[in-house]
């Protein structure tokens, strides 16, 4: 027994450590994909940046796609943390609709990860391709799409001149999308105001009461 | 005389050649980078695919960034071909500016470069870095956005409830670059479709004439 729990406490010990190491990994490489992209996450610069060993990392991850999947998994998660959370805490409605639009801007421009959001940086390196790589990205992007369109769904009473709800949804996502891009290429706040102001407007056109997005707004 | 003439035409010949093959080094180049990006441009697929040496390529092309920047410039003279051009052949005003969008739409659509539209295939790439690259691209689009700018301006007396025309335009380009990546990581139709509703959408709401819209819709 005793032999036995010493194996298990060094046991648990190495798979802490190696816990340990694995997050710290995947900070550096969501951090470096969302900068130099996925096919250009080098398991060697992991290793430096993290002062561990190229076997080292190997040894966690497997193979170059499976770094890239993690990877992947890990800033689906942020982004969970960062956006959908925070989002979700607001009351049902116009006000959780709204923080949403405001979240994510905020999530761009605090720059969550060093190159803006994660996977519109990484979507330009899939999309052209086929494999795991793109089928999780896909189905990320899906699961983003439906959450906007349920918050919007959820927003409906509050938007009575409302026609097309999905129409609404593909709008905000455009309009967020533009203020990062944007923002990245010229390096200015300008996009992130214009975006600001034009998600306001689609709101408002949809039949918003302005006093529920001034309470929101920065 | 006879010598210099001949030796012109021998140059002549050989600048001729050279040219075309530049030309269809380009071709590919433009395709490839807008699949795997700029960095992804490798000298020695180009020349495995336009049937050509290495040396032949680092002959007409020099370094890499050279052949970046090259391949920058000749997406930049196929998207006027594509899209400005016949955008600038319609009548000023409405017109001219809905022809912009239903003209870009079909850019990205007809697949004009592999990847989609090239400037958003290679932007991620960039935008995060600094040098040559960077400040082509980031000129590039701030010429994009000064000739959408210009469009809106000229289309100003058909659009009596415009309010802002650098927020239509930012709105413009969001929602066709949206189809554009859309389209690309979901392989269907609905982002253009949407794209198209949402930008008709748009100019109705500044004041446009359904019939002018109609006119040149598909």
């Amino acid at each position: 027994m005793t032999l036995t729990g010493t194996t298990t406490e060094r046991v648990d010990g190495r798979r802490r450590r190696g816990d340990d190491s694995r997050r710290a990994i995947l900070r550096e490489a969501v951090n470096l994909a969302s900068v130099q992209g996925l096919d250009g996450l080098s398991i060697g610069e992991l290793a430096e940046r993290t002062g561990g060993s190229k076997s080292g990392v190997v040894a966690l991850f497997g193979s170059k796609l499976d770094l890239q999947l993690a990877t992947i998994r890990a800033a689906r998660e942020t982004f969970i943390a960062s956006v959908v959370e925070p989002t979700l805490r607001a009351p049902r409605g116009l006000e959780r609709l709204w923080k949403l639009c405001t979240t994510w801007l905020e999530y761009s421009r605090s720059r969550t990860f060093e190159g803006g959001c994660f996977f519109r940086a990484v979507a330009a390196e899939a999309d052209s391709k086929s494999g795991p790589v793109h089928d999780i990205l896909v189905t990320i992007d899906e699961e983003w799409i439906a959450f906007v369109e349920r918050c919007v769904g959820l927003a409906a009473d509050d938007l009575p001149a409302l026609q097309n709800p999905g129409l609404l949804a593909f709008e905000l996502i455009a309009l967020m999308d533009a203020a990062n891009r944007g923002s990245l290429l010229h390096g200015t706040a300008r996009d992130y105001e214009l975006a600001e102001a034009a998600l306001h407007d689609r709101l408002l056109a949809a039949g918003a009461d302005p006093e529920l997005l001034v309470a929101t707004r920065k």
